[in-house]
């Protein structure tokens, strides 16, 4: 199983973030643990601060890829030319976030990406990302 | 691992709602399901449609458990009292949902329970409680 | 034709309520009037103040009623649980309310479970019932 | 007992519209049927698709008629000036709507007509005229 | 000073309308009393329940009229088209109300109409009338 | 007739204000026409920029006048305690605006001392002063 | 091709509005330079003020038109009657708009009647009319 | 004078909840305090997680208590049937909340049941209770 | 004991206002009843209808007392300013109303100060100030 | 006559999106039927997945071309910065959008960037397009 | 250059109030540190409470003052008569908090005072008011 | 000191924008200005239209600089991710503003990037930048 990972602004630096809620791993250790639990799968990271770039990954996608694990930070609760890139990609598509946000600011209680996705994890730090995989790997066999 | 498993309103006729959006498994099928992919943990399955029969349950679960994974059903997005209880109660705690929340009606997106507990997973059927499973795993071994 | 009446909170009560919005008839009184007028069809009168047993009376009624009758009181305006209990019920549902809702306070104004009905009818105090039942009599030799 | 049926914009075109929500009888329908079933009253069915011309109806109908029934179609949602003058009227008024108006659009939830009317029937089709009149004999003769 | 008074729905009934609110005067006592006060002006009392006719009789206002006295009833609180009428005639206009309406629903309080006019008086019940045509004559003079 | 004129903060400096909205007149200028053309009544002009000031005027004008015109300025948007003390004053109120509030920022639609009011008039600049005289003899006079 | 063009409330004086807005051509002006640009086509130009003249003649154009120009005027943003006669209506439907309708009043941005149109246009003053016939021919051919 | 404590969601376990907002007693120590201090009087105290319990505990207490305290925890802001409930129960009723709820999350500004008490207290942890039997103490005298 | 009353706008006319919501108590009829109540404090009252003199009375109540007592009357829906002021006094604050908020206007709901105080009573008349003089002993003790 | 084409994020996968919404001809179809249809101008198609990409490209517009055509995709609902780079391009410009938004989701309601746009187009798939072609020919014209 | 500095509620007591939002500056040291940088300019410094007195200092400003400082407190999000006043007096005027608003409670984000200034500065704590004075010195030489 | 000086989008056509709004300079000249009256410090001007370059040029900022002052044009507004990256970077951060943004459209009202600032300026058009340096300068020798 071929899986893309796209990762959005702020999650070059999430080292520098806030522990209690992002965890204390950076994007690069979530990468090594993921490729470490799931070694029968290739693993592709991908992160861009910039809304063009994430859609322009997403649609290149289609073709080297089984599926497509997206945490858009920010993008998350306002862009809907990300959300319409999703739609457009018939591949399983799982939401990341690594804070429960559930319990932060009201301006992110609004998903407007993750109704483009088959689900969406939230709250587990680095695990999300884990799940994502333990999931799609159900989803693909599902299939 | 002893996991208690609470589901609320309407999940004891699974079996008979739209398969499209909550799948076609029973909560016995989840169950047993559950029970053969995780033989190391034990399981207890709650269900109930009423909303002080859950409160019970959840200041109940203490002693015995070491972990709860719940979907409150239609009470998770009303009910300020489970939210309350869940804050109680100090046990790691999933909560999950079958169908994706952010595609549905707008009333099922107000999230009141799951700002109360570790994370939440949202939109994979029987799956999600697999993933719940999965990461209580991790969670109580990060511990 | 036998016909499940299911009646929610504080109706238990009603001889004592505001008869110029409810009416002055007792429970009772309307579940005599209803038999009396309707003497081909047998009725069963469930009165709870708890939304699990509502719920609960709901999914059991798929096998021994032919149609049902719903006053869901204050459940009416906040209950999504209710609601998928009757989405998931596949007999003939009419929501009744004996005030006229389209003149009372703003949050009454909200119809949660009425969406899962045939359809529903407010304000003509325990006369409500009865139309209810003429109504289920047109629906299922509609059928 | 002399009924007026007073039917608002767009139903002089109801065999048309769709069936699903609205039932698949013309308004001409409607009358024969409720003219069989009660042969004891009188009808007078008045169509029109002119808010003023409505309210004019309303006005005219004190001396001539013992009952109003009114479909006020889209003006129930809108119309402060029918409200207005249903208010004005004294007779026993029902107001009745074909569909089931709280599975529909969200501006077809605000209800400004009905609370001037005795109460309201929604989402029976063509029967919400029938349990009108069935209503409007229990009225009257209640008083 | 040739001055129209443009009445709108439900105002041919005033005299039956809740003395309370409205006052006790009839639209054609309001005539009689102004034409008495203000003999030196002609009074031309058009009324009408459709909101075309209305428009209509605005549009046709220009040549015949030094002022336009509006009580567009309900039509005040919805009707953009006639605030487009009132808009375009450049006569000095007056809306008026019986009624108090800051004490009133709250869908009354939205003026869409009053924002065309030089302004307006509510409150007074009958004597808003006399009032308009006091400032008619202020307004006419200042010119 | 003893009439008291409350005027609320900024009125001090109204010859300063923009024309266009408030007219060209001072606060003197006003007194001074209303005097001239009203000369059977006396006119006590009170003006403040203080709220409790305003409150303490209504409070004292019992005894000593037959009516009141106010001109809460700001404070008419925002003001309870004004409101309550014109609740609390049993004398004939008009409140007045000069300029045509319904013509203006959204903040200024909300009017919440004119609910305490007998009726209110805007948007005539000076002359909504005089219109408010000429009606408190009105007011009086039917009483 | 037999072409309705249906215009609403106070287009009859549109040589009287606000050039800047509106632009500078009657309502006659427009029709000329259509039939003069579209030779191969006949138009009936229909204007009224009426809500419920506007529903009337949407009825009524079923047999003998190909497709329907409508400019509602105010009723664009209020009249849930006409968007429910246009939805009944299987004619092609384009409605236009002579102003830009994004950058005006806040009330203006709600579009309620053109939902049940196959589309919009708005700002082109007078040649939004002919974009629109412009437009029919593609749709019919299409067809 | 017998008085009826009823107490909701989550209060059984008050010992174990953030004591900075609801102090450090427990719901046994407060009914101890109670005793201690009003002697004279016997108190009953209900504690139930459950709605409907809560509901018929209220339509119970008619013929056994002279007055009703009580802390209805997170049903507070969203129960309209335990309003109503309180509605139709004539003995004098007091609202207690142990943390100041104006200080606290959105969601729990909102008031539903307290509309239907006497009054209500809130913020002083355990206090708030023996504050409640000093005023019924009041009220009852004062009848 | 040293406690400071202050009494927000329109309290000194107390007596006069509706019993129904207030009682019939003036403000000198409840410091006398205080008085006799709780011999072994001492009780100053101020009371001004200015917002400025409140906050001046709250910075200058340091030294001089023990505890505050506060009826912000229509402030306390508005004033950010007296919130802030009594934010920065650290004596003990109780806000108390004469009437039952919950069940009053919209604009009665919002509770700006009460934030700032340790708690609230509201509806109780009279005895609301009993009861924050009893809470105040209680709080004062407990420290 | 010189017109640029500016697409916005998804549309270089049009060929792919729901024909129901968007029709099924792929951006590339589109361009080569402009073309066809309009010989005598010429036309540069820039189609980029980023906001900023978009704002430099009007920027450059200035000197190479005499219209702009603008299709923001997603962009349209949230851009301010597309909005305000808009506003400070002088040439002529149309939006254009190939569904028909008035009978989509709430969020694409909002129309940010057309504010600044002479006019736009909704609903006519590829054809929207063309009519703008058609428009600006008019727009220049009029010039 | 004379410069009136303008000081709202609770300013007195700023060295009380939390030194993280507001500085550890007494208002007294800020006037100090301002007269050692500014040392050409003259400076009033004025502070009260009551928002009439505030508005009368702006009114009398005119004369004595090349330029205002204010800091409206919480009068800025709620004072429409400062606004007002402010909008009348001609000199530069520029709004100061000490805290960064923008990270506040929501009822502090919205500013009314500031719309009539020329602009406003937040978050510097008591460098707002030195950057204010630098400001003003160059909006005094730009002109 | 060595200054960032981040301006998004449009900022490079400053000099054509509306200058009653924005000031006559353009960005060059404003940084001419700054170097010609902070000659002791650095400065570094970026501009991107591109939210993402302007994301990584703030996580670039960290080794290279002493503050950043930051013109985050539209994206003020709505950019969750700008914020974010704002968030992390430890700077000193000043968000400046050309025009007064307080009385501008609503949707300038909202400041999500600003929250993550130490504070902002707004209104002074070209001066703000020079304010910010300013106050960057008390800023780092404070700390």
């Amino acid at each position: 199983m071929r899986i893309l990972v796209i990762n959005g602004p702020n999650l070059n630096l999430l080292f520098q973030r806030d522990a209690e809620k992002y965890g204390s791993l950076s994007l690069y250790n979530i990468e090594e643990l993921l490729k470490k639990e799931f070694q029968s799968h290739s693993f592709q990271f991908f992160q861009s601060n910039s809304e063009g770039d994430i859609i322009n990954q997403i649609h290149n996608s289609h073709s080297d890829f089984d599926g497509i694990i997206i945490n858009p930070g920010g993008y998350a609760h306002t862009s809907v030319a990300i959300k319409d890139a999703l739609e457009l990609c018939k591949l399983p598509k799982i939401e990341v976030h690594l804070s429960n946000l559930a319990s932060r600011e009201n301006y992110r209680q609004n998903l407007i990406t993750a109704s483009s996705c088959d689900g969406y994890i939230s709250g587990f730090k680095g695990n999300s990302y884990n799940a994502a995989v333990y999931l799609l790997e159900k989803v693909l066999i599902r299939k």
